[in-house]
């Protein structure tokens, strides 16, 4: 998909060149707008502002509002204060508040200029919700109905209000107080009798959510409930705004985005890869890994402390399996932590199913603790005793790696179990407890059970 | 939420058992099916099937799809047949084809018996489309409209057609070989002019995916063009079905779900975690342990060959570091592999980016490195060398640990950035080359650095 917008973006490039702006505009005008941004995303500086003036009026907004960051700031530096007007005016207020937020003060300032005064205090309204709340992500612009239209009233109201509403696929009744009283889809609405009343016809067990519920929740609502519109209200459930399913959906691949990056040790960037510079990149990784360096102080302080039992040649062997069973540990913590973590953002599991979690991660620990023995049992004798003629490992000192690893991935299963648990119920994000620093503490864990076997399975 | 529905659930079955239907009813009519289904699902055996029949006819297909597998099999086998017609009749066929996807045979043959023919055909039509197609995924329930129709006609279409579409928030415009010739979405519809025809107010511009498709990227073009339904066409472009955005967000979870148990070394599970065995969780990890374990035997035999150099007591101190190296070289490779994969999901970056992210991964590991081998030099030499007295611990010690420090993080970025672009280019999953795999060949390449740096450093 990327290689053709970059083929087009040479092509329309060279037509831009030679100045053939009929040919471009016949060929913008049958695209749609998230690819047109796209592909101008891919434009140089100077192409960018000439291309976007031969979009027609209702195109360029939603072309506008689809492109990053960088072109958009360039757009608007580039723009005439009415030029700047037209394209805010056709933003739904969301997406302004969208922009709004990336863009730097200066900017900003001159995109609130340019809003009407109805638009602006809407703007501000929302800009007072916390980031990641229900309200700093519903739209403003919606279609109220009342509880005494008929149908036919309904309809033509519709016909009116609709023009400016991010979906008439919804519509929500409310009565003389704003108070949210019932919903009504547009289908419900075209399906009745052009009499009926609409307090007939609405749906009015409402499920709406708050101006403060995370925005996380009121994805996982959409994902629930299938719904394509989520009304919200405020303290006293007056309807304030709605949630639409494009918002809904945005939110749940950057969830799952931040789940993944923290999963594996970076902090998340809300930005494409390549267009993050390799110092932020390094920013976000390096506390990590400084973190977790440090961490491994401890398996050195512990390897220290068994010095002088490995300078016994006969069972310096022993360091041979330490990467295998910390490896081992590690690989087990993670897949427990990564389900578990899964588990609680979708909500499959609970703080409450604490003890049910731990007693199944404790079966399944088993199950595997005791496979990979017997396996592990087989590779020793095998591999490091008959193949590779290592007479120090003997049978004694691979049943004391094979108890070990059992013992391993229970304590390993169980700490990557209970750690996002338990940062759950304290109410931290449970993906930050993450993959890498589950295996940090089982890697010193390990190697204390291991020397703490061996010590004892071969009488040192 | 779930704690909230275990105590009505509670509440209900007390009500059930003191036989209080009316009561119950009256409480069952007032939720959303959604929380309806997730209460049934904790409800016990015999309970079930005694509140499923309290349910009014259209609120029961609409609870009865959202119910887990289990339930929906407990409830068909205590059907009688007309029971199981009412509900099939009520369901949409992209539903029924998923319920006819998780259910035993026996329990398929009653179901295909009820709905009827032309139903038959739709649902065995459907599965035949290779899982993850949007064939498979697709409804063959929506509005279709002619080009030549005003649009009065059109809203008397959709009125009688309305009932049994899936959604009418956007309405298909074919010809008489029924190509896709056009949308108009309800919205266009209802603020146009009366007279107006279709072909005058319908988007020409379609976007529209293949049978074919992979869900992957048919839940992508939800997310990129903000769109609540994509049209469906064959080979020949005529119009066979419509995917919805709640089957897409479906698909979107899914594959993050997919993508994050990958990365954490487990077999992805369909199943919600609690209602997993302890035998099927096995399953899913202990080859990836497996795997995972044998491939540390290399590990060990490297440390094998070094191991005349570790039994001299002045270098036996070297095996301490052996952790902390290890590890970090595994972290900041998964740092890697997970920030490509997820943009590779999320296509931030294609194959064609091959040299840009080496070429970032390259700068963003010179920085990490030599910020970690700073710090772990200070660290080796006040910690290990001041504090603990370690006297073999020298300078000479702590820069062969910087140096392969830097090389050890350059190393595991470069692997854990090539190989998921490998594997992508290779059309092999990327996730299946996860952070653990990884980790365990970048394991193997740090000690062989180590020794390396450490033998030509320390002049052995």
């Amino acid at each position: 998909m990327a290689d053709k917008n970059v083929t087009l973006a040479d092509t329309v490039a060279a037509l831009a060149q030679q100045k053939k702006y009929a040919a471009l505009r016949d060929i913008l005008v049958t695209m749609n707008p998230a690819d047109i941004a796209a592909m101008f995303d891919e434009l140089e500086e100077h192409t960018l502002p000439l291309l976007f003036r031969l979009l027609p009026k209702d195109i360029a907004a939603d072309t506008f509002i689809e492109m990053d960051a960088d072109s958009q700031e360039l757009l608007i530096r580039g723009f005439s204060d009415s030029e700047l007007k037209e394209v805010v005016d056709e933003l739904y207020v969301d997406d302004t508040v969208d922009l709004v937020e990336e863009m730097p003060a200066n900017v900003v300032n001159r995109i609130l200029k340019q809003a009407d005064a109805e638009t602006r205090k809407l703007i501000n309204d929302i800009l007072k919700y916390p980031e990641d709340s229900a309200g700093s992500i519903m739209t403003t612009e919606f279609v109220d109905l009342r509880p005494a239209m008929s149908v036919s009233d309904a309809i033509k109201h519709i016909r009116r209000a609709g023009v400016d509403s991010e979906t008439i696929n919804t519509c929500y009744v409310v009565d003389d107080g704003r108070h949210l009283v019932g919903i009504a889809s547009i289908r419900s609405i075209i399906l009745a009798e052009e009499d009926a009343k609409l307090s007939d016809i609405m749906e009015e067990n409402v499920i709406s959510v708050d101006t403060m519920t995370d925005q996380e929740d009121v994805a996982a609502m959409f994902t629930k409930y299938n719904f394509t519109a989520l009304p919200v209200v405020d303290g006293e459930k007056r309807l304030v705004g709605i949630v639409t399913v494009d918002d809904a959906m945005e939110v749940l691949e950057s969830e799952a985005t931040e789940d993944i990056e923290l999963m594996g040790g970076t902090t998340p960037i809300d930005r494409p890869y390549l267009k993050t510079s390799a110092w932020r990149l390094w920013l976000a990784r390096i506390p990590w890994l400084l973190v977790l360096m440090i961490g491994a102080t401890f398996t050195g302080i512990i390897l220290k402390r068994y010095e002088d039992i490995l300078s016994s040649p006969a069972l310096l062997t022993l360091v041979i399996f330490i990467p295998m069973l910390m490896d081992t540990g590690g690989n087990s913590g993670s897949q427990s932590s990564v389900t578990v973590l899964r588990g609680l953002s979708l909500e499959d599991i609970t703080s409450s199913d604490f003890f049910s979690v731990v007693w199944k991660e404790i079966r399944v620990a088993v199950l595997c603790g005791v496979s990979l023995a017997v396996v592990a049992f087989g590779k020793v004798m095998l591999v490091d005793h008959l193949l590779m003629h290592n007479n120090e490992v003997t049978t004694s000192v691979a049943l004391a790696i094979c108890v070990t690893m059992v013992l391993v991935v229970v304590v390993a299963k169980l700490i990557g179990c209970i750690l996002p648990m338990l940062a759950d119920k304290l109410k931290l994000d449970p993906a930050v407890l993450s993959a890498p620093a589950i295996t940090t503490i089982v890697d010193a864990l390990s190697l204390l059970i291991y020397f703490t076997v061996a010590m004892k399975m071969l009488a040192l």
